[in-house]
């Protein structure tokens, strides 16, 4: 991983005021250059493999210019040339996906937020550790198929996007289900409950506010993910009859729809953030900028995280004008937004290297 | 109940222009003094067991001030301090529940609203007779479980909170489904639709608009709310597979997802409205301000309402921005933010003992 | 059809500065009335047989002046009394369809977008020509049902609303299900996957943006429909349970719920409304103003068009004051309102012609 001492130099260089934000051309690009064009950065896209005219729909998030590379291995080779344009760079999900966690770690341009959070994030089991030890509730994991005695989901280890999972209601619907090719796997209880996407926002340099530590956290948003097929499964028959048709349920994320969230389970909701926080503080110098918990919320009101994103969702894409949460601190504000209002604050403060790495 | 003569009383005392709006800290709180700050006013956050920091994570929603209560008894014996402050009290669904009805009503403070309502809205018998009598649909009840014919909601009474309930398709699947050590239930039709929850206010001081009796009516937003485990128990498989396995569908409301309906359909959604308003002022001096209808629209576009909430609803939190029908009528307004207005203009026109009890 | 010689021939006899919009008092009407006010237009109401008294709760949305008519042969009857006002006719869903085509088409009133694109949507094989040809994919048709090897939905002819299939997972399904007292049906392809409604707005006058052809193609904003009874149908069994008690899923559009696309997903989107225009000018002289592609995206992130509307949908009204999409052309604009400001500007431009028939 580059020296955070190495992204300081280079930031000492830059020209404070001609910042570029720059991001990968997908996932929630459009938001990123919406939210930088209105605190006045410039903007520029990067596209290793992205088409780029569907930004032409969207004047008002269209990057001022775009740079194009050969491979994801090229984009590293070529840091200097984002380094001379003074870049301040924004990860989102599918740019750290593409890129690789090494790549994206090694890669000598400032970026928005803690790198060392990849690591913690990476790895299931560290991740797990990682929230548990701070408080929070997880499904369960059943070590043993012989121990299930209640609904699970069980998916095979490599498995990716939305696929190679199976759900048992019991062990007799695991041995049916378990596909004995596969190499390796792991079982988690199945929550039964509704699905709420929590779109939070730390700031290490901003004193007022819900404070945590030295700075502040913010709840900008929530949405609940649209999976296909399991979303509108149900319409063609019960899982347990589609199943005899050799038809599964798959999640493959396909969109987001708006939501909120009963107002009683807010204070909750912002604790489950502070304390995700002060963790991530004592074990790898803090998570920085937007993070999501994708919780459930069961019927006794109680949440189960099964899983972090340390950086932004797409779920926070319904909200390019604000969200009814957002709208509560500064109207019209999106993650984006946010995003860009920091890096502008932090400059401002002459404290840059409190949100980049 | 305490006369709406002593409020009066009261009120006339109120420096008009110092009223502070106050609320318990619960349900839609965010809103209601996000509106009355818009609209101007002091605010004020009464909390009795609730937490209160989550505020600061809100700050156009933060009340001004916080006053810290050791029970709804104690908060009823310091009536004087909150009329001393000159305080309107905004009664939500947590509020009231909270608190309980009789003492609610006891309450010596001026309240947004008719508290006559109260007495209509609580007891379910009383309810349907009201809404029935002003020609509104309703599920169908069923006497005796013998002559179930059709799918039916079985409740029992005394539960509480989307529990103690199931879903009978027939009579067999109710016998088997009864639970005899349960003192009593009520049997009601299971009807099959969409759901549209309505957002409507009624205000008896303003001359324009859609006017009923000597007001107009308004339809400020509409949701559908989200209950676990129902909206999700789909994806585990179907109710009839999941019972074997002891596992049954739950109606507890976690949050609230935007909608619109059909416009062909405004039509009846205002005429509903009326008929549920004029009936009102019939029985009991008429509900004032935000209510609530709970509907099913069926596939031959009918109504059925299955509950009416007479304050504000948990329903109208998306929408603290304005919704796609406030907006055509003042863009931006959220229902708490119309409440503080109908106060404010009700205190122009020398008015407040038509909107207070 | 009305010759479009004919149409600007009236046209040219308008008072440019004194042009009023015009639409049937159904579907979009308070839409297009809210976004026809904003681009300074006057506006007019037309009413069949719809009530109007629902448009006093939304004063926004009011238009300024109504006319009545008889019948729908009435209204045909009385086109000068429109032209005689400057009057340009928005056509929806709902005016076309009580209307009738050959009516609509015959029409002496100058009308926004196209006229010929109704034959091209009316006949089910005419409009999968089309789309087909442009390179969109469809469902698959079955033609004989023995070919029948993954779920299906039947479609008898001459259904309307929702009603009238069924869903077959087989053909054992099929043959059980089928009603052979109905002359004729269709067998297609049911598509597993979740549902996005896609509304695009092609300006044959704009000269930036995303450029097709002369003009410039827009995506404003997308929905997901909401249908009673099959949306809710779950939470009383699953649809082979309930088919032994004698009910079946129905398609009633009862309202629309707002929701976004995966971002890497867009640039398909515009392609496939990109094929679908240039498509249109080879056929039948262009397809102008908002269409909607109704898609399904499986689990693999394909689309599936089952249909395409050739004019404004119910589903933006969820967006009268903007989406997260067109809120990155112009912030706040409704279709509606683009309409509008299409009209505007074509007028500014001298160049009506282009976009009205």
């Amino acid at each position: 991983m580059v020296p955070r001492k190495r992204i300081n130099e280079i930031v000492k260089d830059y020209d404070p005021e001609d910042i570029t934000i720059a991001t990968l051309c997908s996932h929630t690009s459009l938001q990123l250059f919406n939210g930088a064009k209105k605190e006045g950065f410039k903007t520029l896209g990067l596209a290793v493999n992205q088409k780029t005219r569907f930004y032409d729909a969207f004047p008002l998030s269209k990057p001022d210019e775009f740079m194009r590379f050969d491979s994801y291995d090229d984009f590293v080779d070529r840091a200097s040339e984002l380094t001379d344009r003074n870049v301040i760079i924004i990860p989102h999900g599918s740019f750290v996906e593409y890129m690789g966690t090494k790549r994206f770690e090694a890669m000598e341009v400032p970026t928005f937020g803690n790198r060392s959070v990849l690591r913690w994030e990476e790895d299931r089991d560290i991740q797990r550790s990682w929230l548990e030890s701070a408080g929070i509730q997880m499904p369960k994991r059943i070590a043993d198929a012989k121990d299930i005695k209640e609904p699970v989901l069980v998916k095979y280890n490599g498995a990716k996007g939305g696929r190679g999972f199976f759900i048992a209601k019991d062990y007799m619907e695991f041995k049916m289900g378990i596909d004995l090719s596969q190499e390796s796997y792991t079982i988690q209880e199945y929550v039964l409950g509704t699905r709420y996407y929590l779109h939070y926002f730390y700031s290490p340099i901003r004193k007022s506010g819900y404070r945590v530590g030295e700075g502040a956290l913010e709840l900008l948003s929530m949405d609940r993910r649209d999976e296909s097929n399991i979303d509108e499964l149900y319409k063609l028959g019960s899982t347990e009859e589609l199943k005899k048709h050799g038809m599964f349920p798959s999640l493959v994320v396909t969109g987001n729809i708006p939501i909120v969230i009963r107002e009683s389970l807010l204070s909750q909701v912002l604790e489950m953030g502070e304390n995700v926080i002060q963790k991530s503080y004592e074990l790898f110098g803090g998570l920085i900028g937007p993070f999501c918990l994708e919780t459930i919320v069961t019927d006794k009101l109680e949440f189960k995280v099964f899983e972090i994103s340390c950086r932004i969702v797409a779920g926070t894409n319904p909200y390019i004008s604000g969200s009814p949460y957002s709208d509560m601190i500064q109207p019209g504000m999106s993650t984006g937004q946010r995003i860009a209002k920091e890096i502008k604050d932090a400059r401002d403060m002459n404290m840059l290297d409190y949100v980049l790495s």
